[in-house]
């Protein structure tokens, strides 16, 4: 009895909760919101975080179906531009065309926090998106907003090091995404002189890192990540006199900023700004993971490229079978670090295993370059990303990360890219017109 | 001859610059243009500093023309959209509909000096648009971006006093708009422990104000301006117990944002800044010119108004036939301070002066209240701006402002506008509707 | 061979080192060492770093012995200035009685790292002086001299949060001595918005905290330890909403500055500053230990003291009776949380416990007031720095701290001393007069 | 009648204050003083600055008499350490022997505005010093401890620029004491990208600067110093391309530090800072007035120098004769400009005048190397300040500043003494030995 009557009313609440923001982002709109933007803006949001899930489904569902343009007045403005292609015309025809919840984003935004809370939305009507696609306009919305916000020119560079707020320091091990950081003294080692950690921020969110990369300085190119996060550096060695930097971590931390390409730039940012800090360094590079390998190994069939000599494809496609008849059902220990094969351990066996990582090296290069069927672009996301920021596929490396996530993704192999700062653009023009980049070395590898 | 061949060659490289700043921003907007944004943008910034002024008007017209959306495809798709209100036909006809060259500007954003470039193209872009109204779209597109940029969630309120650095102080001096600052020892008495001054900054021009507010604290509301510019201050007193914040000049410093209306949100945040800071403060008001008041009166010929009674017209009207049929050729010279009148002073001159000043003053009351033929609202621009702002037209006052300017302007009247915290949102609605926000005193004056 | 040849060398290096550093401290004494100051401290600091420790000993020595004053030459004008006591006699004295060494580390210290390496000399120095009290004099001016420097006056006061940057945090972790931080987390919760740590830092040792105080703020006075370091918050509160301030740790952080009273400064800012934050606070007290009681009490035979009635004596000295009868040779186990006798535990084990806390209590309020028999003064150092500081004894706490170290110090009783700001200066002065600063209640005690 | 009254009754708060105040002071010195020193040193701070000038008068003399150390104590102490010259007698001598006004003033300045206070009472003891010289022991001590306070290792380096805040940079234009600076244009001018300069800053006395030099970066030597200050800056030229850097001009901001030596630090400060941000720069150099040139001309009589070879001082007594001849009754104007003599000026005045600038040459380059007669150093102040920090005597400039001043003083001529940053250890050690650190131009004129 009481059960209801208390469900009851908090029904009525939530329900109230949304009819007043509902309310409020009307107003927002309207004339008078212009004058009382800021403190309308204010309300709007303090009730927004008192929605529950159901509610802000709701609300989701209300940006949707009622503030996007008028479908009548949009063709009636489209036709007489299309008549008369003057000023005026074009003008009514943009401002019909955007959808009205851009503008209420961008008077909410003039609340104190709204920056945080629009972000904070986009997080949840990401999730949302999974299952209701009819918010896909919704979010095309955010995303274009955000994007126009949290443009380049906006952003700060900033170094993370130990003598950073310990509020950050605390975001950069709960965001690390590629090698999890395993507490304070692990992330110390991360900052020590012969590392570097540096991280994107905006104005309007200046606690929070927007995405992070983390640097190793180092006299060569990285074979292998666990010397890069071991714990106990080497005897002191002058950073000023490294040769080669190794971006070995990126990872975003803003949710709400799904879609939004900052790495390109961070990446970028970073290495001008170490080539002015350390005139020495010649190269710089990633070490980078390949996330989906064995699982496109698995299912691959036949290897074909009309890009590839046939020759070179047939090599391929016996190495496939000779690697999946041996170990078709568990590809992942194929490479698996000699200790736990000691006893049988012989050099017969040590040549086999030779033999297969130069196959597994061939086919990775293979698919690191050219493995999207439609396009022939990799399908490897990190490939695809640092390819198209105008890096160049350098060297592959085995048994590079016995962990096992990498052992299970990848058989432990490793990518380096290269940067070459005086070759990125041209690079870029190369890759999106189809030829590879990649070092004479890995060309040869297939 | 040599002339000749100087002025080809010159205009060889005006052509040059154009056409390579051109070339960039088409690139700009390729995908190749995404990945290298930043240097392509670095380059079309140093092409844009170098054009000539002729070559920046063609540079404007291309983009009016060449970087506008296409009217075909904006049709079909509105067709579309206009069968079928899907979010994928709504995302694609948002996306023709807006003008590519806001994307231009947003890459052209993520160069370093990004944001003071394209704030300085569109101050030399409204200089061009008084002559060529074809280039309207063009500005639309920058407001539109611009208001979007510096929506005030990104600004920092910062109070400017006598230990802000001088590179910014100095700004103050040359972009003072009201009552102009005559060196620093004037600035340095306005920044005295008894007056406050604070501007709204952009985290991209971190050393400029976009607009900044001066403010005096008193023990009343003021009836003048001089004692509030008068280089002395007068005894210590502690500004803690001032009652009064007379906002006594609002300036804007960035011609390039014209249009973006930053100062509604400046006095209101200083004003909630000001009201925690000085617990005894109890009024928040202005002391402010009305610029074109004698303009009015010079022209109008017989009052009307539907929204006054008969008899108030009645009154106006029969003021300005006095008021006219005696100074009609001056009325600058009706309230001359009387120093230049002191040989024929008498008691019945004074009388004559007391009455045209009451004539004056109910005149003005209208003028400020209603005098927008169409649609009533006040033609004064200060006027309309701090009432739609939710202020109220609080007192008129004679004699307030000595100085030539504003004898010519407006017979030497000062008005205060008075910002009640609580009534602001009140205040803003009424005046949509038509009603009048003046005190009780003011209208009484019509 | 080869070894002693080492051997050789490295004797060979050590005499230079110290050689070389001693000729630099005569040369800085010289009208040279005056003008080139700067460069012969960097090249004395220098040598300093690489004395051996068997080298800083001997340096150590012949600051003793050579940068001393000379006894004639003081004598001489110590007879002078008795004869006649002028202005210029008195001049000359003054600067012959004063040790040279003193103005030797005055220009040590004009080189950059030379307040720092001062600092760490005289740690290194008060190690030694343990085993040699010939060096009593030197220390004497070092403690002479960074008094001076550490004066309060020049200490900056700062907050230290979850936004400090992680290397000073720790160094807050690594000095605290009172109740040890167990990592970052255990550090986090002492930051939490009820919690406060303050510390003081010297200008040129910004990085590095001299001591640091950790301040609870709660709704009553503290009546145990484990609660204020819970990790877990309890339900969130509003801190301006508390009445206690308890400072339940002060920890020194620099042993070269051993002698400099820095606590008492830190404790009275901190309550000021707080009480300027939190205008309800109306309590400010510490929570803390008895480090010796047990000791005392173990030892103690009879009491007698010359300010208590014969009465009181007679009861305090049938409580130790009674107690050590029973207890003597555990006397730490005394009041051991009834946890580890549960199975025992009746009534009148109950009734047991309660008067044997009761004796303690009283004993305890005797030692902590009167028990130096020199001069009547508490010999317990944390009583006789607070009271001596202008506190009152105001409350002794029975199962406060239930830590093994805190029931073999004090059978787990702690005490709060009350800084009550407006009677700190009365306190002290009555203090120095020998009467007690006591609660009624503690009176009552004994 | 009532004027009597009143002059009584200030008189009863004079004595008040100033008895008021000797109270706190001497509560300061006791045991009490030590535990509440900041509260009672705040009391005594607020009555000294109540004091009238007569009544601070008396203080300083109480200072003289009362807080000096017992004749008998320190001779019996200086006996007993002259028996025995063990640690112990050496502690207690010490302390006897220093002035307990020293104490007073350290804990004086643990009050929050301490530092600021003892400094302007060192100013205004300066000024009593003047007539009483019953109080130069007392000075003593004000000085002891602010060189000690004052340590150029407590001192921030910043420079000063037209970012910094106004208020600094108004006491830089009103302490600019070598070549005035005329308003805030003339400021600017100063401190464009081809000037420099620096200050430096105690940390309790963060806004206020206590020495600053002025640096201008030129292509050469500077042989006049109208073209350094003039407004207009010259083309554009990158200062990184600059090989030379002068100092023109160093001014002490604080008459409570007299006597406290801090240009010589400041002025190797500077250089090494500046040889670190521009590594093109070869030379710094001074350019620098010549105070008392034609006041020793004037005076001067017959030459005598026994570090001279008879012949050159010949030369130097017959250019004394031909000058004073001619010109002795003003040899201000013996070089003015020609400019004022323009009627007259024929080949044979020309030639004249330059045998007569050959001259003063000569004599000046011997009276700023040699010409106290008790110790054979500099009587002039700037070249003995110079030459004593390692500085060489460079160059004699004629005509470098027509200013009237300038012309009164040393006709007009000016110096270069040049800072060689390998050489100044050694040039001060052969400047103390009597030797002459000049340039082989210069050595050549005498």
């Amino acid at each position: 009895m009481f059960e209801r009557l208390r469900q009851a009313r908090q029904n009525q609440k939530v329900r109230g909760d949304l009819q007043h923001l509902l309310a409020e982002c009307r107003q927002l709109l309207t004339e008078r919101g212009e004058a009382n933007s800021v403190a309308i803006a204010q309300r709007a949001i303090d009730f927004y975080r008192e929605l529950t899930p159901e509610a802000a489904r709701e609300f989701f569902g209300v940006l949707a179906t009622e503030f996007d343009p008028d479908p009548g007045e949009v063709l009636r403005l489209a036709e007489r531009y299309a008549v008369s292609r003057s000023p005026e015309n074009l003008i009514e025809l943009a401002r019909a065309a955007e959808p009205p919840r851009q503008e209420l984003l961008r008077r909410l935004n003039r609340a104190p926090q709204g920056t945080a809370t629009i972000v904070a939305m986009r997080a949840q009507l990401l999730q949302r998106l999974r299952q209701d696609k009819s918010l896909s306009a919704v979010d095309s919305d955010f995303e274009h907003l955000l994007s126009s916000w949290f443009n380049p020119g906006f952003l700060r560079l900033e170094q993370v090091d130990w003598a950073s707020p310990a509020r950050l320091l605390e975001q950069i091990i709960q965001h690390e995404a590629v090698h999890a950081i395993d507490g304070w003294a692990d992330l110390r080692r991360r900052l020590e002189p012969d590392r570097r950690c540096f991280g994107f921020f905006h104005p309007a969110l200046p606690d929070e890192p927007l995405i992070f990369v983390e640097v190793a300085l180092l006299p060569e190119m990285p074979a292998a990540i666990a010397p890069l996060l071991e714990r106990k550096r080497e005897a002191e060695r002058d950073p000023k006199q490294f040769k080669v930097a190794a971006f070995y971590s990126i990872s975003n931390c803003q949710p709400g900023l799904r879609g939004i390409n900052l790495g390109n730039f961070l990446i970028k940012r970073v290495a001008e700004k170490l080539n002015d800090e350390f005139p020495k360094l010649k190269t710089f590079c990633t070490l980078s993971p390949i996330p989906s390998f064995v699982d496109w190994l698995t299912k691959v069939d036949a290897i074909e490229s009309p890009r590839l000599k046939p020759a070179a494809v047939a090599v391929l496609n016996s190495s496939v079978a000779s690697l999946k008849s041996r170990h078709g059902k568990d590809l992942a220990s194929l490479l698996a670090p000699p200790a736990a094969q000691t006893e049988k351990g012989s050099a017969a066996d040590a040549a086999k295993r030779d033999a297969d990582a130069d196959r597994l090296r061939g086919l990775c290069a293979f698919y690191l370059w050219n493995t999207h069927s439609a396009d022939q672009t990799p399908s490897d996301p990190v490939a695809r990303f640092h390819l198209n920021n105008g890096a160049r596929l350098e060297r592959i490396n085995v048994a590079a990360d016995l962990s096992r996530k990498a052992m299970r993704q990848s058989c432990g192999l490793m990518v380096n890219y290269l940067y070459d700062l005086d070759q990125i653009e041209s690079n870029h023009e190369r890759f999106v017109n189809g030829e590879a980049n990649a070092s004479r070395a890995v060309k040869g590898l297939f």
